[in-house]
């Protein structure tokens, strides 16, 4: 029986440390979504769709990944489409404490039906968060070691349309 | 294409936590082999043979579940079962820092053709350990919420076998 | 000599897992106090009021508990009011560090006249928080396995009279 | 009715850190009993009778401790003294992972009749351990601020008369 | 060749713990420069020449150790200014996590010229912080071993101005 | 005046780990030993000689580095020879608990003369350790990515000899 498996996040931006754990889960599972969360109400540097079509441009040659988005309870959207596991990315302890919270929580939520399974960051990648990104750009720093080519592009078409 | 995954460990013996990561891991992948590490030199309760016998006993209802047994270094072992994941249980960030050093490392062994996943145990179980286990048994306490019947069994056998 | 400990929280709402601590900590202590810290300026779910009045309905069968409110400095509280003790449910490491800086900064507020004591929350409610409820509850989740029933219904109740 | 707390331990030998976890102890419950583990197996610097007399002399202003000596599974003993608490000292995060498994498992040997509470160690001793004073004792070092100026004298005592 | 080296931080208002790295750091370089990072956005409790003018008060028999402000990226700052290390104070385990992932992105930042080294907060003054103290202060409670003697005529100055 | 640093250890053998902390911390200061720990008691892989000798072959191109040997106490060590800092360096959340406990422990010591001050293990190599480097090898894994090439050879060499 085909297995599905769920990488859901932000995304804003995507980070080469998303896109490390998304290679590497779509080596164990037979279908991976990247599940772009909506979020309407928080201030984020792109919309829905072009953190969507990032994602599509860097995971091309992937043949078992999809894109989607989603909103409201995130529990909701995994039963709704009966995903035999949700992969988490680990990159330090302080994520390994509000993981284990959260794995906890949906393990009640998924009522046993899907499991939370953890890939630990690549060590080259653990520093990298998107907001981080985003701080270090709009102070003018370089971040090209961080996010994929792709996703620079954007991020300087953003910027030099943000000043027009 | 078939997803075959490793859940290895001395299990001497089997308790009720690494039981719930096997059923837990046996969802999400097509076949799940139970490793059981061979280790002549450690004084251990079991045979490596009994250890086996035990965990066949428990997993019987389990159909993509087979279990197996190996010396030597754990990378050769998963190349030569070309595994394309090895299931590790996290029960607290003491087993996080070594876990992470271990998936490091075995991630520059394996080559990157094989991917470390981590389940968070159970709350309920994430404070047994094999060695927990055998020191209250060792001192007579009482152990039955912590190892499968069977093996509970096994180990009152055991101990009076070894009172003749 | 009776000794008089505190349990101090927003509660809002109360958990499954403070009412657990509330029932350890009655079991150690002559008397205890339950106290809810005021808050005018945080957005709340339920006023002062409110909260205290659902905790005295979870903790009616025991004897020795007490409800009050309280605003103003911690220690001002706890040094007006005698308390031998200060109970706080210490749930992962996380908790742990902030908690013993806060042990700390008390410890030189008390004048070392009174304790803080920790207990580990119950492994089944070590994910619990009134925030994570709060958001599941507001995303239309299943909470009922997290907090005692009376506020299942007051949180009910609540959410009905803001619909009209 | 009268609270009753256990504080067991190896003491070979009682550090300040000890000796300050008993003073605070004491003063949040009516009768604290200092626990020593008897262990005739391990190389210990001190025997049974030492280590109780040496905490005896340190604590002699402290009118509601006694120390005693047990053997076997500490929660045999525990059930077996009907003790309402078990007293614990927390130093840092290292320790928190194993006392919360330790509680864990003793809640459930203990029929949730006893609690372990914990307290924090005084930042000023965190750093403190048995094992840690006689390493530098044993390597000549000044170890005077980190143990009682009694349990001082027996260590100088016992290194005389090992020389002669 | 004389080495160069930064402390950094927002010092709003200096504190103890503050003042024991920077003395410390002076010890093990050539010159110490304290950076006061200026954040025209962030509410503070004084203006960066205050927090200038408070350090300077506080080191002046520290011959090696000169007060400095600016904004922006910290790397372009240490880039700018050919600082050898960047000294940072860690308490605790929560900080550890964010100072490593912090190090790490400045690592690439600074193009290896430059280093980060930590120091290991005093554990007398492990538990303080500049928005504990401004919190305890502004609830009434008394903050006098928590930062320098400068610092606190200050605080009260400031208070007594407000107020008129 | 001159600023002299420690960096000690076993380094049985060195790796790539501790020889990036070498370099860096080669940067900092004006001169660096490399301390070798004797240690006739323990069962090591190579000789205090031997260890020296492929630390002096790896470190030849950093001018202000020399490697030397002691036994007994580091404090006195450190002490006897006036260093004005010890390194260490950080790998994980597990390292720093117990290193913060030798750094207030040697705070004590040193009586406030030198500090310790720490460096975080580059994340390619924070996994590596000398122990899992001897154990990886004993079963004949590749090494060749975790200790430098001349530590490498006087493996393959030793190996060799024992052999016959």
């Amino acid at each position: 029986m085909s297995k599905k498996a769920l990488y859901a996040g932000s995304f804003d931006p995507l980070t080469l440390g998303h896109l490390d754990i998304i290679r590497r889960a779509s080596k164990i599972t037979d279908s991976l979504v990247v599940g772009v969360i909506r979020n309407p109400n928080k201030d984020s540097m792109f919309t829905d769709e072009e953190r969507m079509e990032m994602i599509r441009e860097c995971v091309g040659d992937l043949d078992n990944v999809t894109v989607d988005c989603f909103s409201g309870l995130l529990a909701d959207y995994v039963r709704g489409n009966g995903f035999d596991m949700v992969v988490r990315g680990l990159r330090n302890v302080s994520d390994f404490d509000s993981e284990v919270q959260m794995a906890q929580l949906h393990g009640v939520l998924y009522e046993n039906r899907t499991e939370t399974i953890f890939m630990i960051t690549d060590p080259k990648y653990s520093y990298i968060s998107s907001s981080m990104v985003k701080e270090v750009f709009g102070l003018g720093g370089k971040i090209d070691s961080w996010v994929p080519e792709k996703v620079l592009e954007h991020m300087n078409d953003n910027e030099s349309q943000e000043e027009k």
